[in-house]
């Protein structure tokens, strides 16, 4: 596409390098950006521009934080007795909007996956070892993918946090709720069978 | 939606402010800025600041413009005898796209609606008829949306340019090219057997 505008064209690449939008969804919003108040812009690239510039990972959980330590870890309310291993930043948000979770967590930044060339050198994994030494919690959760890359990273930290007097468990997986059961797929449905649960 | 970061927050509001992008699209796009380089985000921030801050609008056609005439104005090659008159830069774009219309623009910036308030004196028309006066030229093309307002609005402007010696045209409404008559809908067929082009 021409555009008369070489600073149109700029911001439409930018924004259309985005995932999931092309180049006239990109001119869409560039034309609604023009039309609306010249604030609103300049708001957005503040944003954007801070974003990237002064956000933090906590030191302690690597989700992403506003300083050394992420608000959840700060929390006195929370019981650091029990930490939730999940991949990245969205399952903390997802697990966080359920609001039934009241331990920590501890983001490994990704999943091992040899096709990936991911080793668990370059996840935060040494970092829950340590953990789990130092912070002597109960229980680890683990929440990751039911794909072959969590079910692996699963298996390698459970070997790995075996020496230590600590409870290992996975979030339950099965038939979702409100979901059909002719519907659910055969894997999902043999697992949620044989992890069954004894009402008494 | 809790995050743990107020910097993801405005950022995440910031976005799904834009139309069509609600907030899980926009924690998307964010995670993906703070994967990506730091210097994708400061390019994308920058671009949107210069987009707002330095864009200019054609003080002759009132198109989207880097300088005070813009590229299809300033180009000699354009046959300025020629004036499309559309509603908005999208439709400047589309006919651009199409690489077979060598005239100039006029761009209304909107069209005449008593519905949203909009009357002839909040739109380049009178800027329109002082054109014609100046550049005197050979034709006047009409391509406005085929809606009510589309049709109000070339009415109103072809009543106002009626004294001038210059032809008045409108682009050629009927059955897209490629689609089959069938689904098209009896307004567009009516209007295409009414305006057949005769072939000899």
């Amino acid at each position: 596409m021409a555009y008369t505008s070489k600073l149109i064209e700029e911001a439409i690449n930018e924004i259309s390098a985005l995932p999931g939008i092309g180049k006239k969804t990109a001119l869409r919003l560039v034309l609604f950006l023009l039309k609306s108040n010249p604030e609103q812009t300049e708001r957005l690239a503040t944003s954007l521009h801070k974003l990237r510039s002064q956000i933090q990972y906590c030191q302690k959980c690597h989700n992403i934080s506003d300083t050394t330590l992420c608000s959840i870890c700060a929390n006195p309310h929370r019981d650091t007795g029990l930490i939730c291993v999940v991949e990245n930043i969205q399952d903390v948000i997802a697990i966080e909007n359920t609001a039934q979770y009241k331990g920590i967590y501890h983001v490994l930044g990704g999943l091992i996956s040899p096709v990936e060339g991911i080793g668990p050198e370059q996840l935060y994994i040494e970092h829950l070892v340590q953990r789990v030494q130092q912070e002597q919690p109960q229980e680890i959760i683990f929440a990751l993918s039911t794909t072959i890359e969590g079910d692996t990273t699963t298996f390698y930290i459970t070997k790995k946090l075996k020496e230590f007097p600590v409870k290992l468990s996975n979030i339950a997986r099965g038939v979702a709720v409100g979901s059909e059961l002719e519907y659910t797929d055969e894997m999902t449905l043999a697992r949620s069978i044989k992890e069954r649960i004894l009402y008494h």
